[in-house]
């Protein structure tokens, strides 16, 4: 499989959530991505120039929480990036796999294991994966009510 | 130290968040906390005979973040647990380090690297350090917006 050929296997919603513990299994190699007991593994977006490489899988938020946030954890296969973007809503970032660096505004700052990332509103960032055969995987943080993001340009 | 006298390095807040990256240092050892660069390590609560051996480091919410929740890491020492509790808010938790174990209602299960956790309106829940030398650490997201816990009885 290439770096940017994603499996989905994504599942119905249900509506009423109720306490739980999803167990985390540590992806070996950089074919298997970290995943969670009964957590799907999905696409971030539709295959795009302007990302490659991600997967996406939601711990919290989309399954019948009541919570004003959603966590979910991000997979960026070697090679990857995320989508040159900005919007009015924040994130956490939390690195738990590989190494990468973040853009934020017209800075670069490499990420390491356990590195967190404040992104302010409106704020153009992008994550990308450093490594050549580590995925690079960090658990992201948003409000559950939060606007579209924009694609921006590499000159604002 | 004991596993009970927890260092209180509170700072000022600021009022107004600005993009940033925080670094991690893994904490080596039981005495020392895993640490973020900039984040102060402060008690839960004032001690009290409910719970016991409790950090906590907030890294995003309470410093001019204007997101609709806060992450926090907590470090639990050994002989630890946090206070036996129920709310309507919900919590979302995930294992950093060590392992442990969480009630929620009747039911324990253990918890080990990795490991996710959601928490539903009043259910009864702790969590508690099952390792005799490490450290058990989690982060813990909530609503910014949220009630008091109230404590429970192991009877409910």
């Amino acid at each position: 499989m290439s770096t940017c050929e994603i499996p989905n296997t994504a599942q119905p919603q249900v509506m009423t959530a109720r306490s739980r513990v999803m167990r985390f299994h540590a992806g070996a190699g950089p074919a298997e991505p970290h995943t969670w007991q009964g957590v799907p593994v999905t696409a971030y977006k539709p295959p795009s120039d302007d990302h490659c490489g991600v997967n996406r899988a939601v711990l919290a938020g989309e399954t019948g929480e009541h919570t004003a946030f959603h966590v979910r954890y991000f997979e960026v296969a070697p090679g990857g990036h995320t989508t040159l973007e900005h919007h009015v809503h924040e994130h956490v970032v939390i690195v738990l796999r590989g190494r990468g660096e973040v853009r934020l505004g017209d800075s670069i700052h490499p990420l390491d294991y356990g590195d967190a990332v404040y992104v302010a509103p409106d704020e153009v960032h992008q994550l990308r994966n450093l490594d050549a055969s580590e995925p690079f995987g960090f658990l992201c943080m948003v409000d559950a009510r939060r606007d579209k993001p924009n694609m921006a340009s590499t000159s604002k």
